[in-house]
């Protein structure tokens, strides 16, 4: 299977879809708005917390374009410390600026300079004597480098999610959709946010975003956890103040 | 005055703090985060729609650190032309990739060929014979390069917001905070924003973050078009369903 995908090659984007997809053939592309243009129909897209990815990118392309969410898949990012040399021997440490500062730790105690790189793939590819990557597991695998450390990063709990875009269908569990009230006053997302709270529907993610259309004009990107009849009264309500787009119903892999 | 920003020089962040700061001495840092560890005071980052800046970088660190919003400045984002060569010279054009993006119409029209570079900055420091790039003014002005037509970005109204972080007080029509609920049950968001709606405060932006301490657990990043009584009625009735933290309350500058 042929997807599109955020290169380069190693990055944890990669290896989230490796995750999901298992062996597939990647169109790796340079930005987030190459990977929606893509002739590639199934595409992979971090939507939150990523990596130097962008979720407002994300997310005003899924308004722009037509695809259908089919699945999303959460990655906990762990830092690999990635270096031919010992851990005593290493002097100076590369990767992305995000992943340099979630391993501020062990950076401090050993006292490593920094060097920042425009992905943590890249990192890998670059090392000298001496250095050491803060990269993806796979990146290690790719690059054909020995691994001194698993786990790096200060903090637990740091994921990203991606989602599948034109995928196969999976069961539906979550909705996405872009709500376009067309107007703007005081109490009106409040009265949106009753169609959903009056059908005990839970929100997972809101966002406001721009329309770009005109200064102070906002859509509404919103992630539900339903996505049975008690969403199908919700949208209904929902019709009665905004336009209402769904982007997909679709279920979570961890 | 001595302010931290996003650099390299002649950016956009470096042109919306100039029209804010007037004459300041910059200290560019390289990453959003580095600008909020700066020991300078003051300091001016992009929170929504920036070129290659993250929103998200940006709320999460206002959540982590004590700094006071003391101002909102918008810029729009203009993108001019800049070469040694004639408009029919141009061969290659080169800027950040959401800059291309954002100026797809010029660059189909003379069928151009794309070069991305890290930052629109970056791409006039790199200019070859017959080579164009897409940056702010700014840029061209620092590095004495002729504009060869200004705006030329496909649409308008694409605008970006910064904040001042302790800056000089000024006069207070909004107010930004983050709501941390604590808990998660449907019907939350909707109970929390009814302080809003019933005193008529608008909200201006609205933002859900995990909060990475326990998956699922998140926290709300709002903006409110209020800084008076409304707002502190408001905000005490919050206080009843989250921690309410309030990072500042501003003016808009255009």
């Amino acid at each position: 299977m042929r997807v599109a995908l955020l290169g380069p090659e190693g990055t944890y984007t990669h290896q989230a879809a490796k995750k999901y997809f298992g062996d597939f053939e990647p169109d790796f592309c340079s930005t987030i708005r190459e990977v929606f243009k893509s002739d590639t129909e199934t595409k992979f897209v971090p939507v939150e917390n990523s990596l130097g990815g962008g979720v407002s990118d994300t997310v005003d392309l899924l308004r722009d374009n037509g695809n259908k969410v089919t699945a999303e898949v959460v990655l906990s990012i762990e830092h690999a410390l990635i270096s031919d040399s010992g851990l005593e021997e290493i002097e100076t440490v590369k990767s992305h600026p995000q992943a340099l500062a979630q391993s501020e730790e062990i950076i401090s105690e050993h006292g490593w300079d920094k060097v920042e790189t425009d992905s943590t793939a890249k990192a890998v590819e670059d090392l000298n004597e001496n250095e050491a990557a803060l990269a993806s597991e796979i990146a290690a695998e790719i690059n054909n480098k020995p691994i001194v450390r698993t786990s790096v990063q200060d903090k637990e709990n740091n994921t990203t999610r991606f989602f599948v875009l034109n995928g196969e269908p999976e069961p539906e569990e979550k909705t996405s959709m872009m709500l376009e009230p067309g107007e703007d006053r005081p109490g009106l997302l409040h009265s949106m946010l009753s169609c959903f709270a009056g059908h005990q529907v839970n929100l997972s993610h809101i966002q406001s975003r721009p329309t770009k259309n005109k200064l102070g004009e906002y859509y509404f990107y919103v992630e539900a956890e339903a996505a049975d009849d008690r969403m199908d009264k919700s949208i209904k309500c929902l019709e009665t103040y905004a336009d209402v787009k769904i982007l997909g119903k679709f279920s979570r892999v961890e």
